[in-house]
């Protein structure tokens, strides 16, 4: 008899947008006239076309993909070092940080990648995650049997959560008690918090104290305005023994359908056994990605590289600030609503208190049955994201100013 | 303390290519002049040009995605409807066999899908795999702790191996115990044999009485040649209820390097809870795929699309000719050079006995130094591949030509 693997059936109904999406599907399906109207501010997702440097760079590669002088088949699991090279000298060394090619690992995508690292991961971690928290970090967790059955609050038991407030300006305390993984997103997803180096310092001491191991999530990193937000965690002294960095095309470049992304292992980095033996997690990863992975595709990579070029470092900018200004439109639109916000000034993520203690869910189909606009219920991301929403800033300038005028005549 | 999974420490020095890899470049770095006249026949990997219908198909996606009316950001995460529907109405329909889009799922790779789908799997299953095996299936099980510490031979404890052996054709025989998960390839890597229907249709029958699950990977599908030999396991009554299938564009399309695949999980297949009850792994692998994956790149899917075109079609059947064109040179070559030859004949791999008693790594490395070409030992492919290496048809043909003559020329 086929065992199926039991701690799925603790997940919950949905993952977080396959039920916005059912939502709004029914909403458009009753309202016709109004679903003509609908803006979606809800899954964080570009929309402005893909630069021209990937454009070109993925024709160049497909023509020589035509030619059997210049065809590639299957590439190095880990990435052409083309594309590594590059992300190394302009992400790391250009910035006078130490990451070497061979320490990148493409692939193609960071919630890809933050789920599976787990497989390098022993079962016996206590695992932080920050709350409210990018449902993935959670999920994957209980699909790999991390945790118990979620409790009446929907969280679950075996995960630390990590109180994000608006107190705390959503950059969680260091916690009293010794975790082993720790789960941090900055800029983050959902509330558009930064973290400072002095945060990040903490957080890198206490990791090496207790030899537990940050998953760092930068996929946002390219929204970081503030001159003195840390844009790696290895710009801190001691990150290379104590953290994994995700980091993603898709927000950047604009590749949430193209798919490229990478993640940073350092040589640095062990795991222990349970007898306490050390052991190179960067030859884990790249184990586990020769075994279950067979890079991403040539002409995608490299669309990526050609990112790093003049032009495509230009075209990136002008992306990065188009969806900015929609930032600054949305956080205006909202205050003047009256609304209290967050976020919006170093990410593209508005992070906005729910009026009058609403529920965050009673909220999203508020703004979607008056104002026809699609926005995450902060509930979505755990119940530290309750009494919260999140606007996405991903979006046309039209769109992002009819937002904005629309939360104004919202009724609460 | 960061605790790592212990269970990839089981895993022996390498994954079999990376290990011929390194002594190639061993060989090369220490003799240049050899290195010029290298023949690789080792790594399954495909020579010739993409197809030019999939060349186009993929400039005409990238030039939507430089455009914003046109733009596409995230996809389904099984993929999109365009090429679900295509895959069923070829592969599947047009045959008579009932799989419908929505039990296909699009990905990056059958490696990948092979590796993840255990994923969704329970640790208490008895897991049959072939002997010899594609090693993937063995070290996955091993990463996520389906078996003990390899022994002596090489073998896991844990793992049922189905010893495949010139005298049952390389398939098979019904084990006499319950297994829960049987993995089976066929056309076969590294064997070449394909499965009867006969075959087949026992392998379902025990896994219905068992309620086990099969996992057929039929990556090499588009190379039997043979009319009555089975094209998907679901041509044998009942499979819907007992079977995945691994199918992929790498060995068709020539998508190694350009990366998609597909897998089928039908609607009928069920996986156990330990108490019995019945739950659907069509709905478990949809949500593993939700959270941990973020669908195949845009362009490559229509690439993808492009080869069930009437021109697609012409242009996978000449590629494919192309190869079985040279595996019909190398049987011959090898037959002629006194050499026992299996396979070659529905599948592009070659599969001989080692001449005199010798082990597969020795005649690696003697064709590599004599013949300067490099083989595949059938070690690498578990204890049942030992006293056989493999020698792949993906190449020029002016290579195979060659390296049937070489093989001609090597003294034993």
């Amino acid at each position: 008899m086929a065992y199926l693997n039991e701690n799925y059936l603790k997940l919950k109904a949905g993952y977080l947008f396959p039920e916005i999406a059912r939502r709004v599907k029914l909403f458009c399906d009753g309202n016709p006239e109004a679903a003509q109207r609908l803006i979606r501010c809800g899954i964080g997702d570009v929309t402005e076309p893909l630069p021209e440097a990937a454009c070109r760079a993925i024709h160049r590669a497909v023509d020589e993909m035509g030619k059997r002088e210049t065809f590639r088949g299957y590439g190095p699991e880990q990435g052409y070092e083309f594309l590594r090279t590059a992300i190394a000298a302009n992400d790391y060394e250009s910035r006078g940080i130490d990451v070497t090619p061979d320490e990148i690992f493409v692939s193609d995508g960071s919630k890809c990648d933050s789920a599976n690292f787990l497989d390098v991961l022993g079962s016996k971690n206590k695992i932080a995650v920050m709350d409210p928290v990018y449902p993935v970090y959670v999920d994957t967790n209980v699909m790999v049997g991390n945790t118990g059955d979620a409790n009446g609050t929907g969280q679950y038991p075996g995960l630390v959560y990590l109180p994000c407030t608006a107190e705390n300006g959503f950059v969680p305390e260091i916690p009293a008690e010794a975790v082993d993984i720790i789960y941090l997103c900055y800029p983050n997803n959902p509330t558009g918090a930064v973290a400072t180096r002095e945060q990040l310092t903490a957080w890198v001491e206490y990791a090496r104290r207790h030899r537990a191991i940050i998953l760092y999530d930068a996929a946002y990193v390219a929204y970081v305005r503030d001159a003195d937000v840390p844009l790696s965690i290895y710009e801190i002294e001691g990150a290379r023994e104590c953290a994994v960095e995700f980091r993603s095309f898709s927000k950047n470049g604009g590749f949430t359908g193209t798919r490229c992304a990478f993640t940073v292992v350092p040589k640095d980095l062990n795991g222990y056994t349970e007898s306490g033996e050390a052991v190179s997690l960067h030859r884990l990863w790249g184990r586990r990605m020769s075994t279950k992975f067979n890079g991403v595709s040539y002409p995608i990579q490299r669309g990526a590289e050609s990112l790093y070029s003049p032009e495509g470092k230009l075209q990136v900018q002008t992306l990065v600030d188009h969806y900015m200004g929609n930032a600054e439109i949305l956080v205006n639109g909202a205050k003047a609503a009256g609304l209290t916000v967050f976020g919006g000034v170093n990410a593209p993520y508005i992070w906005i208190r729910t009026p009058d203690g609403l529920g965050s869910w009673e909220v999203f189909d508020r703004i979607l049955n008056q104002a026809n606009v699609v926005i995450t219920p902060g509930a979505g991301f755990g119940g530290g994201g309750e009494g919260y929403f999140r606007i996405s800033a991903f979006n046309s300038r039209a769109n992002a100013e009819e937002v904005a005028r629309r939360l104004k005549e919202l009724k609460w």
